[in-house]
């Protein structure tokens, strides 16, 4: 049973301290906010877990062996540099830092201590997804052509990250888990339309090399709800719509393998190679469980988490050019 | 009666001659194609209709008054000259031209020769657009901010033109309806992953000014059908989806009435104002028939054409300008 | 080439000529109507076929070797029995008759001048109907248990029959296809809420030994229109959906092994065997003409007919029933 | 603050549970289940609650006001019995009572002792079901007509109940709440096709005099999971889809205005008045919640229950009504 405190208690920390609670790897120890009334209504619903009166105290507890961190994104490096040096283990909120010279130096930071570092990058652990990249996989799929996202709905408007900060390390880290490497050059553009600080829609287009190429729509001004993430492969596709509750994944034996149209001059016929659409059955496992049971698992054994700081920082690099190209105006940002 | 004849009756003509055999306003009076196969062929449904043996009859002809081309569209240009010059009205499919020269020199010579000049932007005359159009213009929506726009499914690969050429004119047409002006700067990314020869999937990025700006994923490839355009306004949003039979267009009562989250520091609230959906019913009147009534009116009366010239040209730049920023690898491209 | 006359040319008649036009095995030759600016009107569309003065002229002509009869249900009786005395073979729109007695005198007819006497069953030759009969006729299917049918939708308001004797042939003769007897007894419940003349909406309840039994609701007074029909196996179960264009047709390996519920005294687990859907590739021909093709090839051939006599009597019998069971107030109907 | 206990924490308790510690009208302060190991488990989530060694001394506490009744079908008369009684106000989960004889008792006990008794008609109480409600309840709708029910899905298989027991109580508790009365005759059909117990599906006709009707479609072994309820007005019509979580409610402004059909003879034209759709804005509050915080309201006012005795006897006499049809066949059964 590791024992985890969680820090931040906002939106997200206390789904994570429920889960700690819950999992039978973990343990719930301790808990903390900078806000003492949100500090008491979570601690209240955890008795056992110790309140602590500040971060630092955190830290310092030796009942404490993992921390995770779900405080607004600029405090991520900083609360995760001084765990990670009072040795704890540690899961951090995405995205892991709002720069990559931060999050290279967390990466660094990790391994010079020894320590688990994982980005709470939950897309990567739902059923979906993992079906996704199985069938991604498969030789029948041959190799991944490109990905198209769309991630839109009327959302909250953040006032410390634009909407691709906010929604992209979704996209970002379930394209990373897909692809196994970052891309090679970024152009972002995109647009402020209601409340004039941060950008609220945004269209991401990475180029991995190798002709294989990436997109996203990011909006948080959209009036209907889409989640759709496309993959196109030389001999099929497949189709990841999260909002599809029955049938979250459809696998389309389509390919395009081209010939002439037989009525002329002027196009090539695109042929169904068989047409059939499959929908694999996917568990109904909460990504979020997974997700914690993976991180006890990697601190139990050493083994490398699906989403550890390599993944994480990966992410941030992305984001950081892709802002870069926003403020450039769409000029394409290669990475080095 | 308005006299037309049809030349090129590969796969959209035989539409064209069907519509202007069976409008009250219009007589099918000739029909012409390079493959005489195809001309017997469509001919033998058309017993009244004249079979050409060259363009140049059809344009010599006294018998007729105006001529729709539904050929390639390299050959667009030269023979829609050549019809003007002799004095016939002119349906041009589309897009117009294949270049914004062209385009030009055809606005100047319908203007020189008093014919109306007409593009066949049949998306401009669907009920569900005419209904977008009304909304998107009422007191109520607002300022239009941004349209999104997906038309992606597994298509004919074209020889002679890429995915935006095809698929282009019919999102860019609706976005000319609905804004009423050109765009200022365009970015195209896109990629050719099947056969090689063209850009398969693209997406643009129309830059409006004043804040207003455009996308549009156009995709050969995908193995799902999308047809979505999205408009959001000041006020209200509006989606047309042109693969729901029962409710092709929905307007949202949902703005972006920015507030201040009451839980905390580091989001704002995007309210729904009332969040009414209204689906307005639409009428079925098939697009291209009511386009060739327009056409044969403005015949008539000497009215504007909705999709004339002018609107065919801004189509074709934004076309142009999208080819070069796709050759630059996605730079911005400004239109003058 | 099967010369063919087609009588009655409202609604459906015209485009049966179409298609016996467009077949390559069959000839338009004769077209009939009362209405004599309806026939002048399709007629003017087929130059080459004969319009009849009356019906009887139609069966007298040697020109004429098979009828094609669209007329009211009234008149179906003695128009198709005058046409198989004359020697034509015969296809009748659905219901074959509107009355078992008047259908078991056609069959017997038929049989007995040689003929072929066709129902126009039109589903029966839909692709997506063919694919969900190779799919229940599988092994892995296991037996069909029951069949649940729903065909709503906001429609015309018969004078002469009721919504049942309307839409009913359509699913009762997919039931057919699929468990090849007809049901044992039926119970029919039904209402007239717009009219009042007619049953508008009606639900009927078959049964067909065994444990087998099928359930359809029909009504013209739906704001949404449904048309699903879903067949359940000992071991799987497909859905087959007619408005859904792109996966018509589902096939659930979802079973009922049952299992106590781990949780306890209450409940039985309903377990997904894997719960993977396949949506098979279902082919775009129209049902339309591939049903005349079979015509054509049963009077060629001799065969039987999939949609025969004996399937358009089981039909009639069947509503027979179900409008003996609606005027008894829902009382089960034995059929012999 | 109600003082509250719960009884029975197999399935729906917890829940129950939850919302009583959770309101703010109401206090947990007792728990009860025979299965020790449970009692434990739900208590410790819940260490002010007493946890109770048996029904009996639940009602004899007098720090308990209320009680809330989750066990299986067969005992809710006995403690709902004792409970009342005792004095206490009481909460029964649904169906009130596993025959009308009991749920009589239980309506004539609650008002000899002036106690609330009221039925966990949780539907009633959904923000989409009152929107239903009042659609229906204005002035524009005008008179029901029908309404049609689907609630259909694999399903867990009920040891001692039917399906009509066990999913019914939710339509007929939302048809009792739309019409206000109960039906005047009932017709059921059904089928026990895998574990042969119990009916696993089954149709319900209801007939509530004066021309209006209503069925429901109940099934545990749907692969597709459905929740459709359409209520036909004279004026308009109202869907209400419990799965379409944007657009739960539609309203259609669809009629049946009867007209001949210019055509002809045979059909009348059934004209869609404007066709408009409208999806009222639904709220998002747990109807759990709702439903308990009116229970608080009604102990504290004496307000009569939405779904209180009476409502909850209608359904067991309807269920009952409906069991005894099953069994004879689908004969129809007058409720007196």
């Amino acid at each position: 049973m590791l024992p985890t405190a969680v820090i931040g208690l906002g939106y997200w920390g206390p789904n994570l301290a429920r889960n700690f609670s819950a999992s039978p790897s973990t343990d719930l120890v301790g808990l903390f906010d900078l806000d003492k009334a949100r500090l008491e209504g979570i601690g209240d619903l955890y008795p056992a877990a110790r309140r602590f009166e500040t971060a630092a105290e955190v830290f310092a507890s030796p009942d404490v062996a993992a921390v995770a961190i779900a405080t607004p994104v600029s405090s991520h490096d900083s609360l995760a540099q001084q765990a990670l040096e009072a040795g704890k283990h540690v899961l951090v909120e995405k995205p892991l830092a709002d720069s990559s010279a931060k999050a290279v130096d967390l990466v660094m930071t990790a391994e010079r201590m020894g320590r688990v570092l994982m980005v709470d990058h939950v897309f990567v652990y739902s059923p979906a997804v993992r079906r996704l990249k199985e069938i991604v996989d498969s030789e029948e799929f041959g190799d991944v052509r490109y990905v198209d996202s769309v991630r839109i709905n009327l959302g909250l408007l953040q006032h410390d990250v634009n909407v691709m900060w906010d929604l992209g390390p979704h996209d970002l880290s379930i394209m990373d888990l897909l692809i196994g490497r970052g891309p090679r050059s970024v152009i972002a553009v995109g647009a402020s339309h209601a409340a004039g600080e941060q950008v609220e829609m945004a269209y991401l287009h990475l180029d991995y090399g190798e002709g294989l190429t990436a997109s996203a729509h990011l909006n948080w001004l959209s009036p209907v709800k889409v989640r759709h993430l496309l993959v196109g492969g030389t001999n099929r596709s497949v189709l990841y719509n999260d909002l599809d509750r029955s049938e979250p994944v459809k696998a389309y034996d389509r390919g395009v393998s081209v010939e002439p149209d037989p009525e002329g001059r002027r196009s090539l016929l695109v042929s169904y190679r068989s047409g059939d659409v499959i929908s694999p059955r996917v568990s109904t496992q909460e990504p979020l469980s997974a997700m914690i049971e993976h991180f006890a698992e990697c601190v139990a054994t050493g083994a490398e988490p699906m989403s550890g700081g390599t993944q994480g920082l990966r992410v941030v690099q992305t984001l950081e050019a892709a802002d870069e190209s926003l403020k450039l105006g769409g000029k394409r940002v290669e990475m080095s």
